[in-house]
């Protein structure tokens, strides 16, 4: 170990002050999965291994988890643009305003309604109901002076003008057409294969051109892909080969990269990638647990073709992977099979919600030489730590930013935490998957307490069909305790759910936030409601407005204090 | 003279095997118009100023011009791709086997009609015709194996490979969808803004996404441009802006870059550039004149704005621009105004043509301490020139190239030809633009025959009516002398222009192609048959065939020795 230790010191000593061409620089692959599950898998991130798990032949994350460390706590935001944007900005969605996903087109919010609710249903009936908040609808802009667009200096430019070659393949989505955030070219990065406004593809096959096609409304088909046009290609593959090619020319030089690998697999529209369907079939899964599964093993397949080139190449020992998902999986659709509302089980719900299936993700990382292998750590991640985690990992401080970062580096945690949890292990501490995920990190050895405040806000409809699981919903979680707001049920006439404002969960003994303790824990609800309100004063937190009123939606603290 | 000449010397001797980051080897913009005519510019390249000249204010053009060195006599191909593969490849495109553009889709030819004439009209007339010849549909590809590609090493890859930041912006058109070529980053360039299967936008109007809109079929939008999307911005703007964004990253490494301006404009369709229209609507010229004029205007302002940044950055001295367009304007539209087939004037017809107006096209190069200022040389240029004349200006040697490279190198002949004029002008041997026309630039001191053959083909039918100045034509022009292939007559029955098989021009006596000379010089009609039946047969240039026989047209020696 010592050995080691000295290893690494050496290379972090070499990271600091060198020319930019230097090879000591780590190269980065930051691999994101959209819409991927925490339990979408054959990599248990939970306490146990869920039935969920066993849907999933995932052999690459497997080998990827063997060498790098879990992070069974990590979250991301409800939907993907505020997930993306706080990645790049360092800042928590609830601080950027960036609270939805962006439409495509400027200054069109995605809201479903843009009456916050199904105006149609309820406003004959006389009821109030809440408005969409004055959030940034345009997303994250490089540049100033943009309206309703958080202003922040893109991680990527810091690393691009420290020396990395920067490299965009797949999706983007952190703007909307007409402003500087739509490219990745003014995000920093050197090279872009298919990143743009859009957040999903019409279609995944070659063979349909990607959904680029006259039928085809195509603001949403992915660009600079005409080569596989008509060609029978998955576009998971179609994309790792962009990245592969785009790799060369930096390794060619031994100039450290950057690689975006920003997946639009496994986002809807389901659509079965042949190669790996059929185990599924005959696993008895139903054509759209196939499906998806096999959107999923496709995914684990560009993985693992990352990390054999990367072997092949002779940089597996220099080369950073950070792997992670945007958002929660899909649990409003059908066409992935199973039962809707129950894909993420044990977590309740997904994509859109603040309950746990909407924000816990998948996440690993691997830092060659420095993290333990095979190990978990259970302190939160969050979105707007990868900011300060990238710089830390390419070894640039100083860093300019014009907005205020939130995040902190996981770097000592991914390391040190490893570390410590693998000491542990070997001293017969650890011995169950359980315990591995219960083993605490102390805030002395990584810096980052292992009870920090984990906070989404979802003040929006997402769909024309009001859910009371995903619309008008924030929250904050620490520890083991997790408050759920419920807007609407500050409406007079609402009563979702069970009809309260907070929800009180104990998440580490109740998973599925099944059973509501805010009757029994009202000092832990106003704790908790408190520190949220905190923050959203501080952020200056987009929130509902009233329809009837145009007033907003009061701070949760207002609440919890009256 | 002696200083500058020792000074070029330094710079090419340090050209040689030197890192690829020095910052001796040139920088090179290679500014390339679509469908933009010889005379479509206030810089006049014919041996007088013609009326058409005065129609276009192209104050940055001139601006080149006082700086470089203007070929009055280069050529490109009648259309787009056969261009641009040729350069991209180093052959002639009737050696590629690339003799008409490319359709967006594989193995798709682009013929008008897929009978070689307007079957509906001919066919019930009993009437022999032609059929396109078997070219090859899928253009150029960097990878070997594909069908109908003439499989070649693209020159932008030994920049790549020797140390060039090389940039790709506008337009591409060199490969159908599902094959390689398709995009420029298997072509060696490391930045690809909007290159891909596409050979014209939809829409300049960034107010109209460039095309890319619900109702519009858009494999031809451009591509990477959504942040300009709803912006009052014309697309020759946006490319000019990626452009200057992208060059930042090179200039501030002091990497050499290769910059591929490939502009859109001034293709149809003939949208007004709002910022330069006025003045040419005050002039009196008449809407589509005033609009193709302008978009002229916005290309004139590109250049300008590079030339601005280049001295800016402090670059210009060390940056080589070679400024060409793809093929002959279009005349064959009432969207540019004035009169069709007229709006090359003094030249015959225009793209799509093999008499001059589809062929003969405004070059102008400027190697900054080499070229002589404001010169003029009338050695013809070819796009195959352009493979071997980058390598020579990048100082690479030894490159490999699957292909056989059919160019020369123009860089001894614009440096040494430019003196050469230059010092005649001074002893006062060339007093006109005339004269300077006139002047030869012997073998000897440029390694180019200033009699070298110009061959082009055009075995095809462009669009559904066909149209006997432009459908199944081939050239050969030997100094002044010029001969045309009128395939048509070959087929029994027909009886196109004056009816001959064969015609023959003086193009330095009668550069209009109003005087078929044939009749009255057999022994040349017959020498330059036999000259380009060699070629041909050399090449194994496809050629049309007869629709009652389906035997191909015989090449043209075999009719002339007949």
């Amino acid at each position: 170990m010592k050995l080691r230790k000295a290893a690494f010191l050496a290379v972090v000593a070499g990271a600091q002050g060198v020319p930019a061409l230097c090879r000591q620089k780590p190269n980065i692959i930051f691999f994101l999965i959209d819409d991927y599950g925490w339990v979408d898998s054959s990599v248990p991130y939970g306490e146990e291994v869920y039935p969920m798990n066993r849907n999933f032949i995932t052999p690459n994350m497997e080998r990827l988890a063997e060498k790098g460390v879990i992070f069974t706590n990590a979250y991301a935001c409800p939907v993907s643009t505020p997930t993306r944007t706080s990645m790049m900005s360092g800042m928590n969605a609830a601080h950027t305003g960036i609270t939805n996903w962006t439409a495509t087109l400027r200054d069109e919010p995605s809201d479903a309604v843009d009456g916050g609710f199904d105006l149609r249903k309820y406003t004959d009936e006389g009821k109030d109901g809440l408005l969409r908040p004055d959030w940034n609808v345009n997303g994250l802009s490089p540049v100033e002076g943009i309206s309703h667009a958080q202003y922040a200096t893109p991680f990527v430019r810091h690393l691009r003008d420290n020396g990395y070659y920067t490299v965009h393949i797949g999706k983007a989505h952190w703007a909307t057409a007409g402003t500087h955030g739509a490219s990745p070219y003014n995000m920093g990065f050197l090279v872009n294969v298919s990143g743009s406004i859009n957040g999903m593809p019409r279609s995944y096959y070659g063979s349909e051109n990607f959904g680029n096609r006259p039928e085809q409304w195509n603001y949403m088909a992915p660009q600079n892909l005409a080569e596989y046009y008509g060609q029978d290609i998955y576009l998971t593959e179609a994309l790792t080969l962009e990245a592969l090619k785009a790799l060369e020319y930096p390794i060619s030089k031994g100039q450290p990269f950057y690689l975006y690998m920003s997946h639009y697999a496994t986002h809807l529209p389901v659509m079965k990638d042949p190669r790996f369907v059929d185990q599924y079939i005959e696993m008895g899964q139903d054509k759209g647990q196939a499906g998806y599964a096999s959107m999923v093993a496709g995914v684990d397949k560009s993985l693992g073709d990352l990390m054999d080139f990367l072997e092949e190449k002779g940089i597996a020992d220099n080369t950073v992977i950070v792997f992670m998902a945007d958002n929660g999986g899909n649990a409003n659709t059908r066409d992935k099979g199973g039962e809707p509302h129950m894909q993420n089980a044990p977590l309740r719900e997904g994509k859109g919600s603040c309950y746990l299936g909407g924000i816990r993700v998948p996440m690993m990382v691997y830092i060659p030489g420095k993290t333990a292998p095979g190990t978990r750590i259970n302190t939160p991640v969050l979105p707007e730590d990868i900011y300060p985690t990238m710089m830390e990992l390419a070894g640039i401080r100083n860093y300019d930013h014009v907005q205020p970062i939130d995040g902190k580096s996981i770097v000592s945690l991914a390391v040190k935490g490893s570390r410590l949890a693998a000491k542990a292990a070997r001293k017969g501490e650890i011995s169950s998957q359980k315990e591995a995920n219960a083993f605490v990190v102390p805030e002395s050895v990584s810096g980052i307490d292992p009870n920090r405040e984990v906070i989404m806000h979802y003040p929006h409809q997402w769909k024309p069909k009001y859910k009371e699981e995903i619309d008008f919903l924030s929250t904050i979680i620490v520890g083991d305790w997790k408050l759920v707001y419920v807007m609407m049920n500050t409406v007079p006439g609402w009563s979702v759910a069970d009809g309260k404002v907070f929800e009180l969960y104990n998440i580490r003994e109740d998973i599925s936030e099944k059973h509501n303790l805010a009757d029994e824990y009202p000092e832990k609800v106003k704790e908790l409601a408190v520190a949220l309100g905190k923050r959203f004063r501080e952020w200056n937190t987009p929130m509902p407005r009233y329809k009837s009123t145009g007033k907003t939606v009061p701070y949760p603290d207002e609440i919890a204090e009256r």
